[in-house]
């Protein structure tokens, strides 16, 4: 099993500095089976620990009304950096940082970036501090390596799901990245918001691999929902409650701009934009989301609709072509 | 199609009296088809509609910090009738009335009701109109008709998921409940609630049926969850965070019974109490669930643990016996 610092001492120090009398603790799926052993500490303090069970995707999803629900005092969120700036309860970032080891999987990544020179990298919050490495067995191999940062994020070289500001700050300077973490997700967020190569070095299964094929499948399907969405005369347009996926105001440009090009639209708001929630809609023939954007990105197939983001439907509406577009990047705003 | 009354006229009403400039409508899963044309005459009064496209399932769940994230002046709450007091935001209730008609149901009731002469008459909000109608029907076959009313909800004769107090009220002095509507979810609680002989009288399809297997199953399947329950040794107490759901004080005295019978038991908190939701607490071996009550006794077989009424959790600890809480009620307070 994967050791994470879940820093219980910060926690501890931070129930006792607020007297927090109920605690809610918050965590994506892949930590949730951590929650108990959280749960023991925060209660040998002397506070009430209450374990969300919501799915988290990120911390735009920061349990904000749940935690007024329940009159907690403090929430602990694991597995992001900060994103929501409020003041209505403490909240208190526990990133759960792993030490997984990079630097085999790096340099099986080296003879996929044989053809390249210079070198972006990236990463998730996990995994910041092994950037250092990563530099080291890439200047090694002769590489030059950048490391970007816009001031977006927390920390520079991160990147989250619908934030990869740091990446594009530096592509005029890099011949392809490469994403140190597991899993395709962020580093297929790279591509799409770059059109750079990318490989991504999994620490985890010690291997390192490219994901052109994915992101360009990604490509087709997406130039396939914006034809279908062109033959569509009523709209919803989705509006997420999560505190860092509220984007109401570009929810009502688009219902806007609809309107103006002789369509209908219509707000739908929700929590989980999640397909069974928009089933029982037939008469909406398309969806346009301006909440996360990996919901369009990431399972489109699971949507019995064109569900497309907001610089899509700008194609659709012929305000952009797909090729300006694609310089934009699918979801930047 | 079925034809609800939307009352239109009242809905504008009240946007007009208040000025609202957003409005929310929320609806049940049955009635989300009829969102846009709601939507429009929303619109046609100077207001943004927006539709909420979370489940929703009883006046419970009333969309407050919903509507409190989207800005929104005014509520329009369909499908069920007032049950959460608050005033945080104004909240409309539109019971949306069918005027399907009974009486070919009642009749076909009939040959059922056959050896009971004192007939409880109960139906939810939609068909509270037709009361009339069937204790006419009934009284012309020469039966004695009592239809209750505890003070608890909005109308005599109603029930809901939740609440039965209105035919428990009157079990004394009746030999048999009729229940019309559609589904056997509601007719189900009402023997739960009262163990008496239940008909149904259906009057979408015509038809009149008992549920006594029904409910015999689900009585065997909630003493196998009890045995089962009772090897646990780490339980998850579910805390609901539907406005009407809330029962914090109650998860905590079962926590409490709990480790003052030796077991583990931590609060887990959600707005969807679903099994997936619950999948990646793998430690848990049994839940607590002081929500909805429906959530444990509509589809146990979703979840992969049992998961108990706070009633059926005192016959685990030994407070009371499995006859003391069936004569209780399964989760009656």
């Amino acid at each position: 099993m994967l050791s994470f610092d879940f820093e219980e001492d910060r926690i501890r120090q931070e129930i006792m500095r607020l007297g927090a009398k109920r605690v809610l603790l918050q965590m994506p799926q892949g930590l949730k089976s951590h929650a108990i052993k959280i749960a023991k500490k925060v209660e040998a303090c002397g506070a009430i620990a209450i374990i969300s069970v919501a799915p988290c995707y990120g911390a735009c999803d920061i349990a904000l009304s749940e935690s007024q629900e329940l009159d907690a005092d403090l929430i602990v969120h694991f597995g992001h950096a900060k994103m929501v700036k409020q003041r209505k309860i403490p909240a208190l970032y526990i990133e759960a940082k792993t030490s997984v080891a990079v630097d085999v999987a790096t340099l099986k990544a080296l003879p996929l970036l044989a053809n390249y020179k210079r070198i972006g990298l990236a990463t998730s919050v996990q995994h910041l501090e092994t950037l250092n490495q990563a530099t080291q067995s890439l200047s090694d191999a002769g590489k030059d390596v950048i490391i970007g940062d816009a001031g977006q994020l927390e920390y520079a070289g991160q990147v989250i799901g619908c934030n990869y500001s740091n990446v594009k700050t530096i592509a005029d300077r890099v011949d392809a990245y490469l994403f140190i973490g597991g899993g395709i997700f962020h580093a297929l967020g790279i591509v799409l918001a770059t059109s750079k190569p990318t490989i991504i070095a999994d620490p985890y299964d010690n291997r390192a691999f490219t994901i052109t094929n994915e992101a360009q499948q990604l490509l087709k399907q997406r130039f396939a929902s914006i034809r279908d969405a062109k033959k569509a005369k009523t709209f919803g347009v989705l509006v997420g409650l999560k505190p860092g996926q509220n984007h109401f105001d570009s929810a009502m440009k688009v219902k806007t701009i609809a309107e103006e090009h002789g369509l209908s639209a219509f707000l739908l708001a929700g929590k989980e934009l999640i397909p069974e929630n928009l089933l029982d809609f037939p008469a909406f023939e398309a969806y346009v989301n301006t909440a996360c954007p990996r919901i369009s990105l990431d399972s489109p197939g699971k949507f019995q609709k064109p569900i497309l983001t907001v610089n899509e439907f700008m194609v659709v509406c012929g305000e952009v072509s797909w090729q300006q577009m694609l310089k934009k990047g699918l979801f930047e705003k």
